[in-house]
């Protein structure tokens, strides 16, 4: 462990969009290390030949449990659901402190849902364990935590853009539009993904149910909310960002000020959201842990307006497993993440 | 008048994106002539040196009402609202038999709404005369028109998405979240416009009120709804195409069965509206006059969502404008359109 | 056969891009009719439903060459290189007048050079009957003609730029540097093709041989070209659209006025070609059958530059077929192009 | 001065996309301060408010020469060339050690041919002192700098591309053919720069002569090149990024290994020049000070083919002012750019 270390990590998955760039935050982190990174993909390439402009030299190693989960404090994995879950479970077994997952397996508390939108799950036993990683609503949770179930990008949005409205009680029933980049789907080829089919497109998907939606409407119950969300993902001919606009018809009627106390009392002290006036743009947080917000009584509806721009691959992915993992190991937040 | 033609048509101000288009299709007409263009820039230039593709080779003049009124029988005027209106007065105080007027300023019925969202009134004597320009909505109305309003964008997509239901009485309230591409922002440059701020990027605007939102809570009331109507645009980064994503709380529950029903009803026999089952793309009905919906009813929230695709030039401005003349003239709805 | 028609014609290959095109051209001409469509994949569904904006209501079929062969008169085959000489083998076998074949199997005059760039030839007897589709250049050869080898996108807007220098005898080197859109890429999906790597970047490729050299080497041969020429294309964030930038070194002094002289003289009647002082761009001549060129005399250095403009699809492909279908058919050239 | 910080550093033009990108750059910088930032537009506002995803919370100042260059050790100039001039001849006359300058005031070695390109020169007595701002070519020159020209986007890009064979004196004639992104025209508002005019499309651009045309020729003379160089800008649909072709007529045969042994004597040791086999993309280089370049020997022709990508506001503008700042203070060259 290099002097002034907290210990190394690893990241499995670092072939992927999300995996490289925990890599590379990792690598330029003050307080930890990257220790290896593994992929099922391009093994034996360096990461800065797949993603140079990460600039990682590390080379993408073949995933082993015993070896990897050797010399490593922590690990982030980076894979899709139903493979990601046995990996964590490997990792954690094998003694790694904490894990942080990326991947959808760990963010539901309830099997039967989990494995009515997924697959069947391959470690139930570590969902109780796990936390939900959202830490602008589960910071005490996640000191110490073993297991971190890093957020949906959507979810991530959705619920920083809701919570100061759900923690109030004040939603009666809301509708969450989403628009997002092509890179949330991945670095796997498709006609869905192919640049002919994204450029100058826009188009609604998951209209008849989108994955993320039990985890919104999980993670809004627990704050209280008990309208069935309505939740409608766009894409858009852009890379990476994401915007949610969501439309809150309130149970009673909410001036601005009131939004804005709520606001301001849920987030003036939060490293990584801000508070605007002017509409946020994803532009505004590319390749930042930032997400941006801004509020809206309108009164000539009645309905309370919350726009959130975060960029997908960084507060919706990699850079909030990386503020997980700083909150998990008792360092600074904000560690690696300027 | 060339033989077989039922009369020359001017497009004045053909300099813009959607003038342009209107004399692009008019020149390819079977049924009409384009009789002239002008503008208020590039006068003297072709029309094909500015919009080499569109391939009109007729110079842009100076707008003379006396000389360009006469032996024309129609026109179609692209100029910004309330330059529009004088224009459209001048014309018709010639003689022009219809104009088709792509700007706010015949749209809206009252003269108050007007001139709160826009600027003081030039012509409100036509303003009674005039004839809201969606033909699947006023198609009987526009049959020997002499002012047509032809519809905003937004409105445009909005409307048809929600006439149906709106037609049926079940629209308790409504949510119209739209995407546009930056083409509808016009020729002008800005910071708004700028390349470097849209590529990439996406973000509300309008907030605290668009001016398409009194438009389509007026036509929106004419068909019974009484809600006050949310409309929220969004910038994407893209030419042309517009996405309207409606969110519909109908006052009560409606199957699929239902929802098609009404869709079908209204638009089976309609020559520029597709149902589609698959969610509409606005790559779907580039530079064409079609507008594809999809509606869903929603068995757990209990709403209905609409999403109708348009392009935002083509159907949102200039060939809708080609097809109000069509229908203004007694010719064939759908010539030079297909 | 309808009345006033010359014909009815066959698209083989109608579910890629270049194809589908050709079908809704087809569908749209005034002296021909499409007879039907094939394709090897999205069978039974309407082309309008694979690409609804091209608006052709036919429903794509399995080929069988038996059956559509019979009475159609001609036929565009959009097939990839090696899987479209059977075809073309087959449908003039049976006795289909003019077959216009988009892939690179009738496009090379030596078997050998073919089979080194691309694989073994299954129809070589058909290479000899073959003409050359680039109308500009072999306007003649096409009239009548049965098989014709529509040009690669690339090579056409190489040799309209460089065929009246070539043809005056004064290219002594020449460098062509080609920038094009991803649907030149086909619909099949690959990282090359995906949006998250064609967004914002752009590179080259083919650097160690691209396979429309030999074509463009082959053609610039016949006009007189000795020297070996470079040609390297990059990949560009958009989608149709294709530019090359030549740099001509001429064995001798020319003036601006010289070389006006030369493209003037080669174009001025060409209904397909435009001469433009202005930088041509892309944009110019989307979805159109155009060219656009500049060429300059450089005084400082003494080179001669030339741009050409064209769309991939449409004169790079699915137009220019339809003007060869109508040189070789004898009707007007231009038909159903403008 | 904070503890270990060598200094504060100002930057001047910090509202423009590179000046912006210069104090977000230092403000990280792990040896220098961030001064001040100051600029000609958004005076008031936080540079944070202007481009959040930066960071940069410090707000825009209204420059004043004698408060400014109080206490600062270093600036870096982003202004508009004929602009700059005087400012950095304010700074250096009020004591500010050294001056890096984004425009082009100092890059032109011969006052006259700056003042044929651009505009009267206003403080020609500094051209002499004023180092050009390559250090892959004038590291030992820029240690103890006290003007810095920062090299034109285009030039840093092309240089570093022809370099290694404009030095070993084998290049007999070059083109440099270059692509680049809108972000290059700057944050100014104009047709050139609309997103309906960029987006989906590509052309050439000062086909009669660009202004980093003396530029190139003038350092590649200094390279030992007597031929008239080509160079052809072209603007492509993407925010960020640049990449030159290059194409080398040598005087004598060169093998794929000499071109090698070249590159690699040239750039093995450098910090940010990246050989690779595969063709670089701009997206390899995106955000960073990275040139990435591909030299090949082509046979079959003779020519030298050289491909280099950078980011046009980093390696381009401000990452490489950065660099030069390091390098003129005699801090790590690479400190504050990994």
């Amino acid at each position: 462990m290099a002097d002034g270390s907290h210990g190394a990590v690893l990241v499995a998955g670092a072939a992927g969009f999300a995996g490289a760039i925990a890599a590379s935050l990792l690598q330029r982190h003050p307080a930890l290390e990257l220790g290896a990174v593994t992929a099922r993909s391009d093994v034996g390439r360096r990461l800065s030949d797949v993603y140079p402009h990460h600039r990682v030299p590390l080379v993408l190693e073949e995933l082993d449990l015993d070896r990897h989960a050797e010399g490593v404090r922590a690990a982030i994995v980076a894979y899709p659901h139903g493979a990601a879950a046995p990996v964590v479970q490997g990792l954690r077994a094998r003694g790694v402190e904490v894990v942080v997952d990326l991947s959808a397996d760990f963010r539901l508390r309830d099997l039967q849902t989990y494995e009515q939108w997924y697959v069947e799950h391959v470690a139930p036993e570590l969902m109780a364990e796990s936390v939900y990683g959202l830490p602008e609503l589960y910071r005490e949770e996640l000191r110490g935590a073993s297991v971190v179930a890093n957020p949906g990008c959507f979810p991530t949005a959705a619920l920083l853009a809701l919570a100061p409205l759900a923690r109030a009680g004040v939603i009666d029933d809301v509708i969450i539009d989403a628009k997002t980049g092509v890179s949330g789907a991945g670095r796997g080829a498709s006609w869905r993904t192919h640049a002919s089919r994204v450029d100058e497109n826009v188009d609604a998907y998951g209209i008849d149910g989108h994955r993320h939606l039990p985890e919104i409407q999980q993670e809004l119950g627990v704050l209280g909310v008990t309208a069935a969300v309505t939740f409608i993902p766009h894409l858009l001919p852009l890379d990476q960002g994401e915007l949610v606009s969501c439309y809150v018809t309130p149970n009673r009627s909410l001036t601005q000020d009131e939004v804005d106390e709520l606001f301001t009392a849920a987030y003036a002290s939060e490293p990584f959201v801000e508070l605007t006036d002017r509409s946020p743009g994803v532009r505004d947080v590319r390749d930042t842990n930032l997400a941006r917000i801004t509020a809206r009584a309108d009164e000539r509806t009645g309905k309370v307006l919350v726009f959130c721009a975060i960029d997908n691959l960084y507060k919706g992915a990699a850079s909030q497993a990386v503020q997980n993992l700083n909150v998990a190991l008792g360092l600074d937040e904000t560690a690696g993440l300027t």
